[in-house]
């Protein structure tokens, strides 16, 4: 199996404030042609340091795809120096020049001339169209070495991906195909959800399965190869299937839908509604349902009560009720969501009420305590849970907890 | 100025699910020492690239660190390949075992004897003391060059970072001083605020000046170098001072706080109430605002009103106004601001209506179409904006515009 390696060239990609994600959509698309990624490098627009990578990478790696560095400034150096390293010298290439000018002009913009440097191609590299922007894309056979050059902007770069460049990657990848697969899983922690599984999965060494903890839950990650799709979709049915067995009910997504998409699925398909009654989350429950396009249709309304009186006047929640078990406790959650649900008319309501933090906490409720409740036609339920971290953390897992409660509890 | 290179060491860093970001926290770190990051690489567990990769940084960076493959598995492969490349064999240090066997004892364990390479440096190494985790770090001068290797946990990593290895390179970045700046911009796009300040910041060569548009807002990084911090600050309140004169109301953070922390520290100055009514943005807006810790002191309550008869029950919207304007429309905006506000009693109402799409535009009204509003005690006023994008985008954008109109009507 061939692999392949990615460099991200960009001075911004060095600073503290961005990250190089067009690897990791590249990387999804390559693995998905059974080439894996061994090394990913992030270079400036340093003429220095991408030459001494781009020569590393070509030794030692089979495909070399470089993103970025492709325009019109003084700054965009992957032109020169892969035309340096390549020793390949530029050629300007009439025709490109030419739709680079008719796509300025169908903007009624004149071309201001650092944009012909666009058009130098080095020796005996086919260029890639680019219907979204004006730099072209690279592609030169160097060797055994298959250099691809794709233009940054994740708009520019996708598309030119897609359309010219995974064709001649699925011809290179030949006879290897890899397939993959996720579940995602709700109310158990990481090592509860290994103990289940490990002793199924430890037994295949095709697929290989990788277990990540993703903020607020735990996705199960299933790669086989095989030499057909049909076949790797064998070996994965046979080990997903198990693993879906022994977690039962906690898996809630197996084609990689978040929790607020398999929420509306559910709603959807049973006709039902829902609306939310908010403290500690703040509205970041009402936030993720509606999400989801489309979730007008079942999502009536959110109420964020932060504010005892507000409990009261929009939810119906007793006054007495907050003053003997507190804002934060069992009654109260489940009060709201019981209010929510008959004010909104909803066939299911959700009341979230706890403590986020930093400060609010005591000994007897501290910072983390949350009550998630669930209100139905007929009945009405809740969690008590005690939640690690930092106030943000402390919303995104409480939030998850209302949300597979409802899912537990009236969407399966 | 001395410059470094970082190598991340894992191979979940290659796979489409995780991005590298102990980089980013330790580019922030090194920047403010006047240490540029010229190149990250991701490698997995991997000896072979893991070898090339490091020999190239040893003989291109007078600082190299390594995160991560530190650990007590035959995965964790840092400390043999640095042993190799440096041609210093391992040697167990007898007082590294014995304090990671305190630790396990401590936590009423006992060492599995895998852990005992942890306690393996290569000859002449110093070890880093780990206080959150068993795996010591390494710092190793060879020749020229300073290689520190740190564990991946990032809670592992940072410790030892500022307490082991910033004073080393104190000494090392020596006379040349970094400081940065950021200035957080809103209601302008990236090349609106460019026009306005290119004039001023392209006669400084020191500092520079980077513009990001960052999700939905502008941010404007300023870099100083200069013997001195005071120098360094001195250029920056001279370039800085300028540009935010050219901006005025557009920038509302000086210090990186977000748009709802600088909202909340107005509100608590000014002793005012808020509360919000939202449409699409589906409890965003309030979501935001109770992100700040303390936020429970002003705001006061959300409502998430999708359904019209909500909007008329939850906040007092006429229902002739709905029917007359139509849901998505200033006027209804307006109307859901000042029900929040009087409802709630707050001394801001913010609402916003609009359509986040992907269905449900017309071409009266299409998706992305989406009115802000804010109310105070004497003035109602709303924006009309038409913004690009996907529903998040939209939705995120549009929370952008409300928060930033609150702000600047009632908070400046």
């Amino acid at each position: 199996m061939p692999h392949a390696e990615i460099i991200a060239i960009g001075s911004e990609l060095l600073t503290p404030f961005r990250s190089d994600t067009n690897s990791l959509w590249l990387t999804a698309e390559l693995n998905a042609l059974g080439i894996a990624v061994r090394r990913k490098t992030i270079v400036g627009d340093d003429e220095l340091f991408l030459e001494e990578t781009l020569r590393d990478a070509l030794r030692n790696s089979p495909i070399v795809i470089t993103t970025g560095g492709l325009g019109p400034t003084e700054d965009d150096i992957t032109r020169k120096v892969v035309s340096r390293v390549t020793q390949r010298p530029l050629v300007l290439q009439a025709e490109l020049l030419d739709r680079i000018r008719q796509q300025f002009a169908s903007r009624g913009l004149v071309m201001s001339p650092n944009n012909e440097r666009q058009a130098l191609v080095p020796r005996d590299a086919a260029p890639l169209r680019n219907e979204y922007g004006t730099a072209p894309g690279l592609v030169i056979q160097e060797g055994d070495c298959l250099l691809i050059a794709l233009p940054g902007p994740p708009r520019e770069m996708r598309p030119m991906f897609t359309a010219q460049v995974r064709p001649k990657l699925e011809t290179l990848a030949g006879s290897v195909r890899l397939r993959t697969r996720m579940l995602r899983v709700a109310g158990l922690g990481e090592s509860q959800a290994d103990s289940l599984i490990a002793p199924i999965y430890t037994r295949y060494a095709n697929p290989t399965t990788t277990i990540l903890f993703n903020n607020t839950e735990v996705e199960l990650h299933f790669t086989a190869t095989a030499p057909s799709d049909a076949e790797a979709d064998a070996l994965l049915d046979e080990l997903v299937g198990q693993v879906e067995e022994a977690l039962g009910a906690n898996v809630f997504s197996h084609r990689g839908e978040t929790l607020e998409q398999i929420i509306g699925l559910r709603l959807t398909v049973k006709g039902y509604t829902i609306a939310t009654a908010e403290s500690c989350t703040g509205g970041l429950v009402a936030k993720r349902l509606t999400d989801v396009p489309g979730s007008s249709q079942y999502f009536l309304e959110g109420v964020v009560a932060y504010a005892n009186e507000a409990k009261t006047r929009l939810l119906g929640v007793p006054a007495e009720l907050i003053a003997e078990r507190g804002a934060v406790s069992a009654e109260v959650a489940e009060a709201m969501a019981a209010g929510i649900k008959a004010r909104a008319g909803a066939t299911i309501g959700i009341g979230v009420t706890g403590i986020a933090g930093p400060d609010g906490g005591t000994d007897e409720k501290p910072v983390g305590l949350v009550y998630v409740a669930v209100a139905g036609d007929f009945v009405t339920t809740h969690r008590k849970i005690i939640l690690p971290g930092d106030r943000d953390r402390i919303r995104h897992l409480a939030s998850q907890a209302a949300l597979d409660l409802a899912r537990r509890s009236f969407l399966l």
